[in-house]
């Protein structure tokens, strides 16, 4: 079994990229089961009810959120009637969604996929590496694979939540850089990890924002209008193909440029 | 002509993956001028009037800093002698040492190294993107090339950093993170940009520290002791190939994983 | 010459206590000068064309600004042709406005009035105790006396701007965190000292917003509308009494709550 | 029944006004009970068991602690053995020592101590608006007054804490930030609230710091050693009138300032 999980998908171009490359990686990968991270997909910031059945339409099974998951209100009225979007598992109790959810597998496995954010340089929510022991526990036996996105900032923290991890999560992929790291490795225990997977949406940008606008933010220190930029996309991902046990034998980055 | 700069060594594991590789890089890469973010060398924290010797003893040819810089106090005692050794020059007026120097090429070219932290995340300095004019206004017509290390937490400030000297500086590299990034590239003006070049180090650690600590750390919230990690080792760098008119022709990373 | 120094006026509730208060303080504590901080006057953030005006025509003889300057983006547009209107002086070169001037006293001495924000836990601007240190020169025996409102969050870094200034400004006023502190003082050199001055506007409030959208925040991490708070009154100020030298003999506290 | 509640005390400086000021203050002021911040005791960080027994047996019946708990280490050793010394109850379970503890008033009455830590621009800890939520239930029926330390910086999540307990705790006092504020009032539902109680310890100071050390941080960016000032001593603390049903009558500040 080979899971596609792409990273932070930025507006209309990051919509673009996925509808140009998922089908193609599908097919050229033999990919089974795709995951990907929406917090960005409308405009740059949240998500809405139409976006997520786009992307849920073009073979994303899942679709994970982080620190701006709640950037569209609209997110309020539908999360709860969608189980395959994965919002933070760590907002505190009685947040409207689900932190993790549990899939099946073309091959009838089930796959638990999981969702949490950081906290050093981001928002005061619960521990995460409190919130993924009582996922796991609550998880127990019914799950063959657990997959954890998780959303932060911090170097430090990321690595140490792969080691975490390591031995009982088949992958731990960071998310909210949006940019891709070179350190994928199955960590000693057998769980695949990336610290980031990337930003999927416009190349030539600041994280996916037009480079003018963030440029001129930094130097001047005035209000700007950040606006999703535009021009050639880069899709952003990783390919994890998982094995006995619980656990992960391969992880590969996907980081493609191409005109949208 | 290729220069080799090598991300943040840690330690004496650091020391001893730069002391195998070097040589070896040098020889089988056609290496001509060696540079190397120096600001975790001793014990994982700045750097001593010894440990710079040895480093520079070992083929690098400049040492640059970061936000650790100042850590070992007797740097305060020797930089101000040693023009290979450049801090971040975003420090305010009156600091001990150089933000930049000028070093001549084997072929005889000039190559301005420069070193700046961001503020993203990080200390409150001197504003970077103004302070690099500054440097490039008074190197005018000095240099052939200008190599800038930008040390820096947010990936949004050093993404923005790449472009503000995209066709103005040779090279921009980032550190601090202590984790590579896939992102490397040739900017279309010539710039050649990535945005950490990772850690060089201990591998099975948390940027280069004990795992277990850092851990427990996050997990319990108390104050734990920081030790430099031991074991397998990796070595982070990129090799960039200078062109013509200041510009860059190529960036290639360079993830070794060995044994020490 | 006595100086009335408004903390931050927060929205319509705010600007009714002005209405209410300065003319009552003008004749009863023989006011000759009125200075405010006006960063919050308009809803809650950033000030309009014609709030300054109601502002000063209600008495104010000049308004200082904060990091929320630039939050009702109509200042862009006015703020160059008012220069009773003051913003922090330490946003880098370039940006509109002034970040002191000039002004008479009704006994013809001349008062310099500075604005300058902190950086810790707040915005990434140009270090304020070098820029408050080049106000002084570029004013150099054109001004009596010199007051400075510090907008900054940390304790440090205010109590620390008033020793910076002692002896060389006749008040270092502190605003932003709209929670009046009792550290007024004299120091020994003659500058009139206090961490914050408070704010101006709703008594029953976090902060001037309506306390249970904050609550709400604090407890559920999910966004939330601020609202300015409605109900009874609080005014903030501090009364200076100027000296001889450009010093100042005294400083008392303002604290009035009321019905609105 | 009276309390009296002393802010932050920094150092031998801090115990010295401590010592000067209890006797008095219980003596002509008729107070039943004190409560104090320890968290700076020991030369301005942390505390030791030597200063933990100096400070009970100098009239003080209960210390609270902050974010400095644990800098000296050997609090580890001790505070599971001494019930009068309450650290924030909010680090994650499994920590040395106790969050809150019920006490006798000389009237016989029960009165609960508790301890939180705010997270805003400081350390990523559980949530103190739940946890104190989880102290009350657990208290329930047990006592007859709350008493609560909250150890935050900003001013908004320190407003909101009380608002937060208000009619459910006598007193909430904010600690931390060393500069007593002049917002003590009693909430609409019985509680007695602060902002900051401010600190006891070095008049001439930052903090209780050197103010030299504090000015050569904040304008060269270069490391400093801080230590404790000397000279002229200050006492900051607030006395608190217990009434009926868990509610407080009255808040009083006290600010003295005195040669040690
Ligand atoms: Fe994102
Ligand atoms: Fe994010
Ligand atoms: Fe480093
Ligand atoms: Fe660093
Ligand atoms: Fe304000
Ligand atoms: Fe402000
Ligand atoms: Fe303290
Ligand atoms: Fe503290």
């Amino acid at each position: 079994m080979r899971i596609l999980f792409i990273g932070d998908i930025v507006g209309k171009p990051g919509r673009r990229a996925v509808e140009l490359m998922v089908p193609k990686l599908v097919r050229e990968r033999a990919i089974d089961f795709v995951i990907a991270n929406g917090e960005n997909a409308a405009g740059g910031n949240g998500i809405t009810r139409e976006i997520t059945h786009e992307l849920l339409d073009r073979g994303i099974h899942v679709l994970t959120m982080g620190n701006h998951v709640w950037d569209k209100r609209e997110i309020m009225d539908f999360i709860d009637s969608e189980p395959r979007l994965i919002r933070p598992a760590n907002y505190p109790m009685g947040a409207p969604g689900r932190g993790w959810g549990l899939f099946t597998l073309p091959n009838g496995k089930r796959i638990a996929v999981g969702n949490f954010c950081g906290r050093v340089f981001l928002d005061n929510l619960d521990c995460p590496f409190y919130g993924v022991g009582r996922m796991l526990e609550s998880l127990h036996g019914q799950t063959d694979y657990v997959f954890v996105d998780f959303h932060a900032e911090a170097t430090s923290e990321k690595v140490a939540f792969g080691w975490h991890l390591d031995g009982r999560a088949a992958a731990v992929v960071g998310t909210h850089t949006h940019v891709q790291t070179a350190d994928e490795r199955i960590l000693p225990g057998g769980t695949a990890y990336i610290s980031d997977v990337g930003m999927t949406g416009p190349h030539d940008s600041v994280l996916g924002v037009k480079k003018e606008a963030i440029l001129r933010k930094f130097i001047t220190g005035l209000p700007v209008r950040f606006e999703t930029a535009t021009g050639p996309l880069q899709f952003c991902a990783v390919i994890i193909t998982l094995g006995d046990k619980g656990k992960a034998t391969k992880i590969e980055r996907v980081f493609e440029r191409f005109d949208g």
